[in-house]
């Protein structure tokens, strides 16, 4: 049996985990925030009743089949009208999800759908099954640098030039989906970020169910570190502070197993031994590897999804879930990640 | 081997057409008028650069398949966006099938891959690969009754209170698609009308390469009559006067075989001889059939279908194409056309 991998984000970030993760298994779950109020996503929750589309259509699409018609599908949801009428900029696939959205009266039916269409072999939900707010306390925007102002919405938190002390969900207490649950507890990996540290990875903590699954469940859970900090919400921070505010944000006895953090960003062992010490506020151990595409910011799919195989097997030992022989070289599993098309 | 009928209109008449079509044969050609200016059509023409979806989507849906997905893909692509947004009006299948025409640069590829997800078993392709306009001679505008005006766009014209005289295209010499063409070369059974005279049924033997192949074509050839004079471009239209103006528009030497009117229509013996009179101009046999659904000026699809099956058996007995046996009953061959999801 192929082990059952979780992936809970949102964006870029989410997109990178996904494509790491089908390459060691078929049966991925991507968890995907809803708080989404820019471009596209924003306009068309502005305009209908649905859960913002973008961030899911994303991960649809990094879960498309590597078929022909996975691949073209994959290309059509992810391409943007253009012109400059009232389409403009709108990705087909988050008008299509919109509107399976609205025949369907069920975001997850309609994820479902959309994912038969592209191929996707696990599934894509999101976090919660309506979509929500999100404000956040900002410090460094007034003359006292200590005052703080209470910003909303992720398109002004993700770019403010203030520092983000705390953010909130809106509403405070959000229903989790059903399915988001389920998948969490019966998973054998859960892997939380990166991505953009307040806006999509820190909201999965802050939805009470989620954190009670996460809590729950017997995955092993795997926190993925951003390899840089990045401008906006979380200029400046170092990789210590990225683990303190989740940690801050989450409930108490929030754990995670591991801490994946890129070897070139932690270079020296004084850094090193410091963070290992501040991961067992998580009560985490930090695995330190080359997870980067050189030259860029971006995660490489295959070194994270060795990464993770890592951690997967660390497991397997005890007798967890095993990875199935063929998926050993996991750079030899699957051409996607790299493909010019993404 | 099953008969190939391609069907030609746009509109509901093309829908009822091809919902009788589907019963006879699963190889079913659609070709669709492309002049639609109003509605989502007329809104997607005027922002991005692509041929007029809305009587193309209308086809897709008549022509889906019955199983569960084809249902639910019939009923996503006629959804219309609600709201009072950007997208408001807009039905979903008109969204993918712009954004499908983008991505693949190609109108008929778009409808095969759209095609595809519905489960479309025969074809729908429009009469053109571009978008076309078209203008009408109307008289009864003015104070004077002989004076004519140019009016110009199909909603214009179908809605126009004046009498249309004449309709021209523009660009007055557009090319065929050329799987159109060939499809009408290699059909057994080609039917025109019912629709919109002016606006969905005479534009066809406008275009030139169509033109021809409809003469070339050893294909039987159906008129199907409207029912009713609609409001608009063809108010007050006598059943001759619908043979006489598609006459004078078409080619000198364009016949047809046949046509079928609702025996309703023209109840009585005279009236029935001076139309069979009327209907030598086209060369053609008139065959009275009770192709109506009572209680609504719209056509049965079962009833229609009888209708062009006796039409192609007249054709079988020198040797033409043949009609399965498990066809010989269209009311029991499939359940559409009076489905309630329709």
């Amino acid at each position: 049996m192929s082990v059952r991998i979780v992936a809970l984000g949102g964006g870029h970030g989410l997109y990178a985990t996904l494509s790491a993760a089908r390459r060691l298994t078929p049966h991925v779950t991507a968890v995907v925030t809803v708080a989404d109020d820019g471009g596209s996503s924003g306009r068309l929750r502005s305009e209908l009743d649905v859960v913002p589309p973008g961030d899911l259509r994303m991960a649809l699409a990094a879960l498309a089949s590597d078929s022909p018609h996975g691949r073209l599908w994959a290309t059509i949801i992810q391409h943007r009208f253009g012109g400059s009428g009232a389409l403009a900029g709108h990705p087909i696939g988050n008008l299509i999800l919109a509107g399976l959205s609205e025949v369907l009266a069920d975001p997850v039916a309609a994820l479902d759908e959309l994912g038969r269409i592209l191929g996707v072999k696990g599934r894509v939900l999101p976090m919660c099954p309506v979509g929500l707010g999100i404000e956040a306390d900002v410090v460094g925007l007034e003359a006292d640098p200590r005052l703080s102002r209470t910003i909303r919405g992720q398109v002004a938190i993700a770019t403010t030039v203030g520092k983000v002390r705390r953010v909130r969900l809106i509403p405070g207490d959000p229903p989790a989906t059903r399915q988001a649950v389920d998948a969490i507890l019966n998973a054998d990996l859960v892997v939380l970020g990166p991505g953009s540290w307040f806006t999509s990875v820190i909201p999965h903590v802050l939805v009470p169910e989620l954190a009670a699954a996460l809590k729950t469940t017997t995955a092993r859970r795997v926190l993925v570190l951003n390899l840089v900090a990045e401008p906006g919400e979380t200029a400046g921070f170092s990789v210590e502070r990225h683990i303190h505010v989740l940690s801050q944000h989450a409930p108490d006895d929030f754990t995670v197993g591991d801490i994946i953090v890129d070897s070139a960003r932690v270079p020296g062992d004084r850094e090193r031994e410091q963070l290992r010490r501040t991961a067992t506020i998580l009560g985490a151990h930090v695995e330190f590897a080359d997870v980067s595409r050189p030259g860029t910011p971006l995660h490489d799919p295959a070194k994270l999804a060795a990464a993770l195989e890592g951690v997967l097997q660390k497991d397997a030992q005890p007798g967890g879930a095993v990875l199935p022989p063929t998926v050993s070289t996991p750079t030899a599993n699957g051409p996607r990640g790299d493909d010019p098309w993404r």
